[in-house]
């Protein structure tokens, strides 16, 4: 393969996790060691920003920046939920292209890096195909991102190690708060985690019980799996009868057996006509409270949990930064239309090693991964050792985080403009 | 004042926080240097376990416990939210003190340290009335705790100086989080902190500001002030058109002009009759959402965010530890009827050193402390500087916390129970 040289140009898309930007920072490092690579560029906000021209120019940044990135939480560029949608908007998908390809070639981009998600892997799969039938020399390689681990192919996605230690790290805390706490009448905690189709992220907070049935969570309920109210309350009933109390993890897209979201309250509208979401955690809180007059907390973890930097995995982190070197070296090496996949290695003595390889991008779009069958109890409450096994590697290790001032000393970049060459977009 | 040998008892009591175990550490390790403290024992679950005569034998813990206490979050010895009352109840609180005193005797308490928050500190001053006044000779010392910061004459109470800390680290993260996916339509995320009626724990996120105007939180709803919906959203209204994003941080408490919680919706009963609480933020976001259509999520931390020993503060933990340490002293000194209090000095070059005093418990029980006016800015949306330099030395370090497998490794106590000398109580 002939060396191609030009410039870089990495990005982020869909919803930030706590080691996305440290992908960014492999990206960096690893260009910085090839010749063939000349300037490097970051896209602000994802694809939506490159078909605006909206380039940063990675030189300008400190070096402590970049060291930073390995860190710091969210997506230092920006990040977008932009589709290109050929399925549904074919004619606006056409022009979005000619406009990416004429950023491209404007700014003489010929290696570009995109991580995220199930869309954005798409997103680069389609960017790939479009180079290779305009004849654009371009690499284009994914860098895969989610908290959601629902990626195909790879062992784990970068930003779920680091979700689940920080949850499964609550669940522990609060099972030590509500058990101090507990009196003979019993209390129940449900804390709410994110998952709305994949329960990857509940699972994990099975973690906290380290192997010990007594401790946190009780149960896990997952979105994968309808939610049955009887079942539900007279586990609630035996875990308060042995314990004095109960907590519940619940992944926030939890469904009935008809597909209806359990969070979701259909008789109140807002005035905009949108339905008022009280939450999984709230309607759960409810049906207890209320059918088992016991009282009962919640916890709703939100964003928070997928930007707790301060309590990343290690593992997690140097995965993703390993992420964005492998795809740097793949392109050098001329590769394009891949994502790198996280390869896991377990020793006779089970030590686990990891390393990186490349998957087809085709193989990747749009293919949702979730938590084999076999992998959860018979009583659908929680993952059982096989789940246990995969996922506790994964939060091993914590990222140094510095302080200031007693808070996190997170980076912002200072993002100077490349100058734009193009009429703005239509 | 004569030598007093006995035993000891130490006891925990209302909500618990990320270091209310550092103060039982601290009673324990300054009792050991006392041979008039002979058998040191702890009160399970507050005063109700020592009315039922539940007391355990702190010498059955191993060493490693009683220093990994100083880092374990939620209350290790157990609590409870029982009151002596003695307006209401008159005779059933008569009858508690007859059977305390009866545990007191039995075991020969003479030392007795009770920590907790106001309701505590109040049953600490009786119980302290009453062995004066039935001549038992005991020595009774109130240990600060409150993550609410509502305790008068102590500069500041241990609990709350880990849980602002926790609190603000996360108001950082999901700033970062929420502003990276910042759009043109903007997006705003309203995240509930604890504080029913004091807003302490709410202002405490100004921290995460580290003096930029521009950085998140950028509103901070305390209980303290009534809530106006109008002045609310064209303050978000203004912050979205500035920065794309707005972060509000509210007091689970906040009532509107006529006194009534934002967050309890009473038109709505559970089946027990109960008035379904929404929640501030959930009710919050019913509001930006329904009347400025712009996208809102909530983060609700409830326990999560008083137990989170993992991101502890070292100031905190130290002064709660220096509290049970000064407890012991003050009594072995001969003193009884007091509350250690926590005292600051600054420095002419604004360094903070940290001591303690002692305050008569009378002058503790049932009083509120609030954030002084002149600390809370113009338009009620933001504490001042004033705020600042007080709750800005609060947060300093962080505790040492050992992890396994990737999880902050806690202790558990092992609670060898002191054999029983009385007839169960009636």
């Amino acid at each position: 393969m002939a060396e191609l040289t030009g410039n870089l140009l990495v990005a982020q898309s869909g919803g930030p996790t706590a080691v996305i930007n440290a992908s960014v920072a492999g990206v960096i490092t690893e260009a910085g060691k090839h010749e063939c690579i000349e300037e490097i560029y970051g896209g602000q906000n994802g694809i939506l920003g490159i078909l605006n021209e909206q380039l940063i120019d990675i030189n300008d940044e400190k070096r402590s920046t970049i060291e930073g990135l390995k860190y710091t939480p969210a997506a230092a560029l920006g990040t977008c939920r932009y589709k290109i949608d050929f399925k549904k908007k074919p004619e606006k998908a056409a022009q979005d292209m000619d406009r990416l390809f004429a950023v491209f070639a404007a700014h003489n981009i010929r290696y570009f890096f995109y991580a995220g998600g199930n869309d954005s892997q798409d997103t680069s799969h389609k960017i790939h195909e479009e180079a290779v039938k305009r004849g654009y020399d371009m690499r284009v390689i994914g860098v895969p991102k989610t908290i959601d681990n629902d990626l195909p192919h790879t062992d784990n996605c970068p930003g779920y190690g680091s979700v689940i230690k920080f949850n499964a790290a609550t669940v522990m805390e609060v099972g030590f708060d509500v058990s101090s706490m507990a009196t003979d009448d019993g209390s129940c905690c449900i804390i709410e985690v994110m998952g709305r189709s994949a329960g990857w992220i509940a699972a994990g907070t099975v973690l906290a019980k380290r192997g010990v049935d007594a401790n946190p969570p009780h149960i896990i309920l997952l979105p994968e799996l309808p939610f049955d109210e009887a079942s539900f309350l007279a586990k609630v009933k035996e875990t308060v009868a042995a314990y004095k109390y109960c907590i519940v993890v619940v992944g926030e897209g939890i469904k009935d057996k008809n597909g209806n979201e359990v969070g979701a309250d259909k008789t109140r509208l807002d005035s905009f006509g949108h339905p008022v979401l009280a939450g999984a955690a709230e309607k759960l809180k409810e049906i207890v409270q209320g059918k088992m007059n016991l009282k009962t907390r919640t916890v709703l973890l939100g964003y928070s949990q997928r930007a707790a930097a301060h309590f990343a995995s290690a593992t997690d982190a140097k995965n993703a930064f390993a992420a964005g070197e492998a795809a740097v070296r793949a392109a050098v090496d001329g590769k394009s239309g891949y994502m790198v996949k996280i390869v896991r290695t377990t020793a006779t003595n089970g030590a686990v090693t990891w390393s990186t390889d490349l998957q087809p991008l085709a193989d990747i779009a749009n293919v949702e991964h979730f938590i084999p069958k076999d992998w959860i109890s018979a009583d659908g409450f929680l993952p059982n050792e096989k789940f246990v096994e995969y996922a506790k590697p994964l939060v091993e290790g914590e990222t140094k985080v510095p302080t200031e001032g007693g808070l996190p000393k997170y980076i912002v970049m200072e993002k100077v403009a490349v100058e734009k060459k193009l009429a703005p977009r239509a």
